[in-house]
């Protein structure tokens, strides 16, 4: 692992050159270099903490001249309660998942002799670019040595002095491991990440871990896929049919159990024939939360007799392109599943978006329909994440319609080889006409 | 459909309406679509073949006057024999073909009541550049109404009259089917493409068919994925142990049965001691094949001793960096597997490679440490195909290292969407503490 010295090609440079070896290592192998960094973050505990408080020590300085949030204080906190243990656990827990590496996934006789096979491999070099949670670093560090890929790191300017502490050790602890050192590549000289988005000969994927402008200006700047979403504007369809009381927690749970969440609830389209019957209980459940309602008129007019001690603002056409990222939402009267359909695919963000209702029928077509990573029925869009669906991490999600959608886990860094096995087949020897072979292409999985 | 008149916008816009529409469709929908392009095709041969007849007199006069080649005006010609029954015939073929849509590829029950199902669907609206073959339009426009996408096309020039009077009849069938007119866009209005490459809101996939040039601009002026590569520089590495005639049929195979394709071998790698025992055989069969041996100072010293009456000249260093396409190879000398491997994944295109030996463990070695899409064992590097491998049909072959790589088929169009059904489960309900429910994560599938 190179350190400040590193420029952004050689450090690209080995990195892949250090993914070609991590390739064919054994799962063995990449597993004990699990070990041997858990083992090596354990020792160094107090030097790391050293670090991060001098890091603290600044950003705090920071914050009381106004130039840093406190939330990104509190985000640099290693010693915060948890969270290093939390951080070691991590790499434990991703070195138990299932090696990703080697499945074959189709196998086809092309003719006696001659096998093809379809192998998952890592895809190379990961550019992983974070904001200021120095855990990060452990965590994506074990994702790439698990799932076999090279990873360049570029770190926050806020986290500088906990990220170098933890990559001398895991660097050292990777030199006592098969993982060669230049598969986890740190990068922290300043203004690098230009340069690196530009190298897109030397790395495969970028992700970004950070916030929504950081995945904005990733995108705009760089040739290399991007697995991640700049927004996340999810929408509930609430359907005349569905029962009031399952539609009030639910859409409780979407907006409030943690509105700055991408998969939290933005917009909320409510049948025509539902403004009466179902909405009103929707409406008093989210007002007792604090949620601030922007209404439509027809949504408003509703309202104003149904649930007449009820305050709402009325909506303008911007609040349904608008991630509010906070106890605000914007409400839209529908006439129709029809137009709910295509009020979500014109102005969401393809992430989440559910609807509410008894009708099966109207479930299945509005989840076919909507072109979105997460299409869900009676159920809370914030379930979109990729422990709760059970992949035992997440990588990121992503709102792309290529390679990976949705909630990302191991799988998400893996790509595929095809491999065949002959006897010395040549293609002229297939074909129609005269000793001519024709292929068998039997299927054998 | 739109015409000549329909801006890049415009058609992108109208393009991915229709793939929402396109997205919902059953198979039988997509399929009664596809017959009713062939009937159209079929009724209308006369007056295509007449259109085509005029592009082909303007090409005819543009290579007579030098500013064509006739390669291209060859390719040009639907009327040549077996061309428009070889098209007419790939949208049956296309038709029969298993429906990639709505496949559930991983089931996880979350909870009781809660299941979560992963279902591939569509990708969207796909951008199909091409040059000058006409019968692409149909082919394409198959492949993209079998998996769901709508598609937005550009011929070359070339071909313009045999274009629009394909795509009038393919829009004039649509109409009475219920995918959505829109669902095929044709372009046709010059120096569109450049806009098109820039509507990565609108448009999800990019497909290039055609030379490595245009390829290679594409990729260089889009953030809309590719699906393609722009290079096939393809190794075989002659290791000592090989059975000397099964070498010199693979790589007679791999050099000669279709020097021009993307696929056909370009650089042979000597091991230092298989020089003077399986070279000799293996440079005897390419020279009587026409072949023009480029050789480093190791292989041609040895080759003057072994085979004294074959001419071969020196290579220089850029020649293993060269995609020749013709009846040249540039032969070196490595010492080892390993010098091989290096060699491969630093100068090759990250195609298809392969290894001609007896050894088993050296194989195996060589297909997991080669980065390519394809690593063979003792098979000829043209079996790296669509229709080869099996996939009834080829999209492309990409040397990507997210979504696809190698021989595409159908399965390259389409991505996934998480689908949950639930009964108003809320996130909140799980986790630790009292009162709180678990998730199952019960693999279904």
């Amino acid at each position: 692992m190179s350190l400040t010295t590193a420029s952004a090609l050689d450090a690209a440079k080995e990195a892949k050159a250090a993914s070609h070896v991590l390739a064919t290592l054994p799962a063995s192998a990449r597993n004990d270099a699990l070990t041997a960094i858990y083992d090596g973050l354990n020792t160094a505990k107090d030097e790391i903490l050293a670090a991060n408080a001098r890091d603290l020590e600044l950003a705090k300085q920071a914050a009381a001249d106004g130039k840093l949030s406190q939330s990104l204080v509190s985000r640099l906190d290693l010693g915060k309660k948890g969270k290093w243990e939390d951080m070691l656990k991590g790499i434990l827990d991703v070195r138990e998942l299932e090696d990703p590496v080697g499945k074959v996934t189709l196998r086809t006789r092309l003719d006696d002799g001659l096998d093809l096979e379809r192998v998952t491999c890592p895809i190379g070099v990961l550019l992983i670019i974070f904001e200021a949670r120095p855990e990060v670093i452990a965590n994506i560090a074990s994702l790439a040595v698990k799932s076999g890929n090279a990873a360049i790191l570029k770190g926050g300017k806020e986290s500088t002095e906990s990220f170098v502490a933890i990559s001398r050790v895991i660097s050292a602890a990777l030199e006592k491991t098969q993982v060669p050192n230049g598969a986890i590549q740190l990068v922290t000289t300043r203004d690098v990440i230009p340069q690196l988005l530009d190298l897109d000969q030397h790395i495969d994927l970028v992700i970004p871990r950070g916030s929504n402008e950081l995945v904005r200006y990733i995108k705009s700047n760089t040739k290399i896929p991007v697995l991640g979403h700049a927004d996340g504007l999810c929408s509930i369809y609430l359907e005349e049919s569905a029962d009031p009381k399952m539609a009030a927690q639910v859409i409780v749970d979407s907006k409030t159990s943690y509105p700055a969440a991408c998969n939290s609830l933005e917009t909320l389209l409510v049948q025509e024939s539902a403004l009466s019957t179902v909405f009103p209980a929707v409406a008093e459940a989210l007002s007792a939360k604090g949620v601030e309602l922007r209404c439509d008129e027809a949504s408003k007019a509703s309202l104003s007799k149904t649930n007449p001690s009820l305050t709402v603002t009325s909506s303008q056409e911007s609040d349904y392109a608008t991630e509010f990222l906070s106890l605000t939402l914007a409400v839209k009267t529908v006439s129709s599943l029809q137009e709910a359909i295509e009020h979500i695919n014109s102005h969401g963000s393809h992430h989440t978006d559910a609807i509410l209702t008894a009708s099966k029928e109207q479930a299945e077509m509005f989840m076919n329909a909507v072109d979105s990573a997460g299409v869900y029925w009676n159920a809370s869009t914030r379930f979109a994440d990729g422990m709760r669906y059970g992949f035992g991490t997440e990588v990121g999600i992503s709102t792309n319609k290529i390679h990976s959608r949705g909630p990302v886990g191991l799988e998400g860094l893996m790509i595929y080889k095809y491999k065949i096995r002959g006897g010395g087949q040549c293609t002229l020897s297939y074909g129609e006409g005269e000793g001519k072979r024709a292929y068998k292409h039997e299927r054998l999985l």
